[in-house]
């Protein structure tokens, strides 16, 4: 099996499927508990001791969202950084939002 | 008058006196006219062209935020920047925000 954290989104359009239930159940178990998914959103709550770190959080993923060109909305204030993943073209979760769940947990553990 | 976008933030504490109805008045005069006031919150809603535009807007307020050690709520995503002031230790808007915020005006335009 290729793990989803050595994979690399590609482009996304209306025709890209939606995950399965039975997908996205296989794709949890490679990522990190604290993924919750609520309305076709994969979302992680991080705390952290100041805004310095949870910007410097907010850093590491934004670059690799960059590096894989599908973008999280992310939230950072004192003290926590939230992460909500989603593929709006396809209008629900895709191989994308799971393998950057994957890539960020390898990123900040 | 020295304007806002020329002060620095102080410490607060749960003494900090939150600004009055006046005070908000006067100082939304320096503000960009983006910034809107609702229960208690300033806020302003940036659009950009892509999500490296964003990122680098609200990597350029993190680094404000820091040098004043007053921390906005920061949202970031394709193509949005929004900015979400208030002082949590006083319970309300506080001079803090609106140095903040026009620091911030200052520096994004």
């Amino acid at each position: 099996m290729t793990t989803l954290a050595t994979q690399h989104c590609e482009a996304c359009t209306k025709a890209t499927p939606t995950l399965t239930e039975a997908e996205i159940s296989a794709a949890r178990a490679e990522l990190a508990s604290e993924w919750t998914i609520d309305d076709a959103h994969l979302r992680r709550h991080i705390t952290t001791k100041s805004f310095a770190d949870a910007f410097a959080i907010t850093t590491h993923i934004a670059l690799i969202a960059q590096r894989e060109d599908h973008h999280p909305d992310l939230h950072v204030g004192w003290g926590a950084v939230d992460i909500d993943l989603t593929t709006h073209a396809a209008g629900g979760l895709t191989k994308n939002d799971v393998i950057l769940a994957a890539r960020i947990d390898r990123a900040i553990g």
